[in-house]
């Protein structure tokens, strides 16, 4: 994977901004905002928890428009399990926030992580805002980038820009998220940006078509958030218009992609006391559901991830894991390898059913153990049953996240 | 709940014996062995795993006869994922043992716990067996239950004994398991001994009775092994005999239901790396396996267990769990409350949807931290939409359980 942290052109017609506004205990960046020159196009995906936080109970609703000129950002405070009072106190702050900008309050959204139940803190988030918005530029989004974190320990930034009629495209991401990532949609606050000139009902089908394949197959902890956000806006300073079936479409999608997988996995490697991440691909299901359920259930399993965090190729609790999936194929056909980080080692430690005949003494288990000493290899799970396969990406599970979790609120 | 440790006498007809074979790395008791004087009949209930240990294919098929002999189990080699080698070796131990006792073989019953995968020492245990046959004793359940043992700190013996047109009824139970306690068949093994008189057919009737209330509603880390098996043998020496609708059956059913739910809390008090374990009930679902799923989601989840294991009443995690379920209830319907290991102590931390009013202040922060820092306690989630409930049983997540799990082989 390759992340990179250099400076680059964020997409034209697009201010951000992140400050510190007293929300979190200590005095770090805690509120962000991105604001578009002129009123864009967006989308949203948030999640599929029944509780769902006061700002995505109001970002649900005012996305339906397909419109937006603001986001409104805060971390330390989750704006969750509150009631009606939740609701009130979050569109105070988004209210006062479209006063500030001399726009309509439908055209703010807000996302907020942190602390469940807290009460929410809007004064403090109404007097920072006059700050807040003198503090806007083009080149804010490392400040809003540090304002959305959490238990994060890196920033999480991906970008691509390409040409389209001789007319450069930009798109910025702009993640945060580390502990309760799981399955379907992980818990994570998610901005994607950019200047290409797409019409809102394109981006929702692009964030349907893309979601599955990035931040849907991500896990750490299995616990899903009631505040997962993801937001795509388009503003169109670009000037290229794009739909599908048209010139640059396929380009768009794939960057877009790219930008929602490398997101998606820099949420894992920086998961919640995470020393390594890796992949777990099952093949030859009979169906797709089938290789997601065995790929899932490997992925989430805290006795894999602690063998692996112990770099231990403990391939009993792989295929335990595989044999719980609500799953039926035949394990006797079953077979497992790990194959290292580039790609260029395999090594079979279960085949047909049993241990591998080839996986014996020290030298191989040496190998098997130094592949999964390094982020980005592959447990490779092979059912043999029929053509589907679906892989995971996850991470290890060390006494760390018990530490991080155990200690969050005190 | 009362765990007895004292000295009580043993079902009639039964010679326990346990002693080290060698099998564990270091020198403690890792073969077990249980005969009846006479044939006895038996039932069983075995892992819900695709993938079946050795020991579980051939006991699953032994037993399908109702009648039983003998149980040669083992700790330090799960005798799982070797094919049909871990098959023959199996056999070898069992036709070894069914010839030293002068048996049919299909009358030996076998069980096997530990690491998976690695060959198993059929010579060792062959080896072993008539140092093995020279302990048998009625009072030799205790060096049972230690060869039993992996990670578990603690014997597990739970006993009742009851009067049936006076005379004596004696149940005796014993199990290990430690990690790998999960949803449904929890990972371990179980041996119920009586000497009440009962055929094959109503054990089996009674075990599907009573294990859906008892060993299936613990929970320790979601994960369920390739060697789950409980036993339930009756040698009929109390000259008792009992039938459904019959004297003395009622009382019967209740006291090995008894020993059943002893037998799972103590598994979870004593579940890797546990400092406390708890119920979670769920009150008000539409349907039973509604409150089921509510309840096991938050039975296992990680971020749950690790907030009670610092006494942090973090209810925020215990609705996000709720709320990904999967079951459909209105989230403003809601409330939670913390009661008391003694049930004299409730604290209501969520009331319809929002953190309830009445939780405010250190005073009550300080108390409701007070009752999740004794086992025992309760979580109990009103969902308001039906009449069903469902209780698991379940425990904390700490850095204790990381640390042996990724240990485990090393």
């Amino acid at each position: 994977m390759k992340v990179s942290h250099k400076i680059f052109y964020p997409p034209k017609g697009f201010l951000f901004a992140g400050i510190s506004a007293g929300i979190k205990k200590v005095p770090k960046n805690d509120l962000g905002l991105i604001v578009s020159e002129k009123v864009c196009e967006a989308a949203g995906v948030f999640t599929s928890n029944l509780f769902l936080a006061a700002p995505v109970l109001i970002s649900k609703q005012r996305i339906k428009s397909g419109k937006a000129k603001a986001i409104l950002v805060n971390s330390g405070n989750a704006n969750a399990g509150l009631g009606n009072d939740g609701i009130v106190w979050a569109k105070k702050t988004t209210r006062a926030l479209a006063k500030e900008l001399k726009i309509k309050e439908s055209l703010v959204l807000a996302a907020s992580t942190g602390v469940i139940g807290e009460p929410f803190p809007s004064e403090k988030i109404c007097a920072a805002l006059p700050d807040l918005i003198k503090s806007l530029n083009p080149f804010g989004y490392q400040e809003f980038t540090r304002a959305i974190m959490t238990t994060d320990t890196k920033e999480k930034i991906s970008y691509r820009s390409f040409r389209v009629r001789g007319k450069e495209i930009r798109i910025l991401g702009i993640s945060k998220g580390a502990g309760m990532i799981q399955p379907k949609m992980a818990t994570m606050l998610g901005f994607i940006i950019t200047d290409a000139k797409v019409k809102s009902k394109w981006l929702k089908q692009l964030l349907s078509e893309t979601v599955p394949d990035t931040f849907n197959r991500i896990s750490i902890d299995g616990d899903t958030s009631t505040n997962d956000s993801l937001f795509l806006l388009a503003g169109g300073a670009s000037r290229v218009a794009l739909a599908p079936d048209q010139p640059g479409w396929t380009r768009f999608r794939g960057a877009l992609a790219q930008v929602c997988l490398e997101l998606a996995t820099m949420m894992v490697a920086d998961g919640e006391g995470v020393s390594r991440y890796f992949y777990v691909q099952v093949k030859g299901a009979k169906t797709k559901p089938d290789a997601e359920a065995v790929s899932r259930r490997i992925a989430n399993s805290p006795l894999v991830k602690t063998a692996i965090s112990a770099s231990d190729p403990n391939w009993g609790r792989i295929i335990a894991a595989a044999g719980n999936a609500g799953v039926k194929f035949n394990p006797d056909r079953v077979s497992v390898s790990l194959i290292s980080d580039d790609r260029k080692e395999k090594v079979e430690i279960f085949k047909l059913g049993a241990r591998s005949k080839t996986y014996r003494g020290l030298e191989l288990e040496k190998k098997a153990s130094q592949i999964l000493g390094r982020s980005g290899f592959q447990i490779l799970v092979e059912l043999d049953r029929g053509r589907e396969s679906f892989e995971m990406i996850t991470c290890d599970f060390t006494e760390e996240y018990v530490r991080i979790n155990a200690s969050y609120r005190s």
